[in-house]
């Protein structure tokens, strides 16, 4: 972490961590009174969503407070830079604890809004889960070290699990898809993609301090880059799950359809079993 | 209680404290979003576990507070070490208050989601709680005592309200197991198993400090242990509980599984009266 920030690099991480509060609340608040716009069966992934998108709203308060404190300004008539004043720094721990809970409760949310059987739901859990957890496990001691050997060391492992579980998105879940409804088969299939882009910003960011920008400089991105990544990942990744849970809805059964959908509007795109 | 604490080891506890801040929270909102996915007479179950999850947030908060107001960082150009700088010190006696509250609770969720006869619950629950209540308060006056001989008296006292708790889970509950629904007696037997596991935790923790350790590793260990044995005998128990509840609720209405479990899903495992 730099010791000092210059006005408006303070100001940069200061507004994107106020950002990623605000998307992750409403996020949560949206899909919570939007809970009756589906059927009870694809409730348990939209509840799901609401709880990732609070646990992180609850770690980003703490970010921002951390932030906030590690580093102050100076009296009037300073340099205008900010700088720490106090030993305690600030804590990357907070975005760590986050993503060992809402990671692995991602692809939950993921596994839960395809509805499979339980047979099929239990395999894909016990794959996706642990892998999720060693993934984020396996950085920490990279993050926290001051050594960039050891960052990538840590990095490089952590890669082993992320890749893992790409391997049983695009294979295992890929055969699951082809019982998905016809409306929501594309859907599902670019969601897969938004992860793997999303998910993929993580190791950018991780990996900036390698690059010879200066610490300050490659500090700044890397908070900038893990805020957006968590937006994508949990925020939009959330409102893609809830229109997915919404047109399975539909697809399920035309009555409910009939009730939520605007007067005369055909069931959406084509109904498989309709 | 350490005089001082290196800033790894303040931030581990830190970390931790805020780890179970948002596993405890998350777990209770969930289940309060969750509420209307088991069948009413299993409601009972999951209010009690939320009040449970509850009520450790609560604590939770007060811990974390305690702990950061009774060890401060030095100033900036100090060692990093942090010391106590107020006489305040850590109030281990918000552990104490929330297991009296919540340790009986927990036994009363278990009774409660098997939605026994009566007569039967409540000739289990005059057992189970004052044995509870009781191994809580015989472990406060080791635990508040500097003193390593009359912490290992009174963990031993200790024991044997919790030796009795066992007793009753695994004979008197044992019968009771025959008569759930095959689909869920292997789940609440092995329910049995995590909270031998995670109430297990606690003593061991507990004990620490009669080890050769130095005084803050112990201390330090202590603090990590009791929080990861509150995620398990809480939040991880009672997310077992709300399976047990619903897989429960799917056996005894059809119609409600239906509504509620993916289309053309079979009833789940095996329903004994199907």
């Amino acid at each position: 972490m730099p010791n000092v920030l210059s006005h408006g690099q303070f100001e940069t991480v200061y507004n994107f961590l106020s950002l990623v509060i605000a998307s992750m609340l409403f996020t949560a608040l949206f899909l919570l009174v939007s809970l009756p716009r589906v059927l009870p069966r694809y409730r348990q992934a939209i509840t799901v969503a609401i709880v990732v998108c609070g646990i992180a709203t609850y770690h980003y308060f703490r970010i921002f407070n951390s932030f906030t404190s590690a580093f102050v300004t100076p009296s009037v008539g300073g340099t205008g830079d900010y700088s720490q004043a106090t030993g305690a720094g600030f804590n990357e721990g907070y975005r760590y604890v986050d993503w060992l809970l809402t990671v692995p409760l991602l692809l939950v949310e993921l596994i839960a809004v395809l509805a499979l059987a339980r047979k099929v739901q239990r395999h894909l859990l016990v794959r996706l889960v642990p892998a999720a957890a060693l993934m984020i496990a396996l950085g920490y001691p990279g993050e926290i070290s001051g050594d960039n050997g050891l960052r990538g060391l840590f990095g490089l492992l952590s890669t082993i699990p992320f890749a893992y579980i790409l391997f049983i998105l695009f294979t295992e879940l890929g055969k699951s898809l082809e019982h998905q409804p016809a409306a929501v088969r594309g859907t599902l299939s670019r969601l897969r993609f938004l992860l793997l882009l999303s998910w993929g910003v993580y190791p950018v960011a991780y990996l900036l301090p390698l690059l010879n920008l200066s610490g300050a400089d490659a500090w700044v991105a890397k908070q900038v880059g893990y805020s957006l990544a968590d937006i994508l990942a949990k925020a939009v990744y959330a409102l893609i799950i809830f229109q997915v849970a919404k047109m399975k809805s539909y697809d399920d059964d035309p009555a409910f359809a009939k009730v939520e959908l605007p007067t005369g509007e055909p069931l959406a795109p084509a109904p498989t079993h309709a």
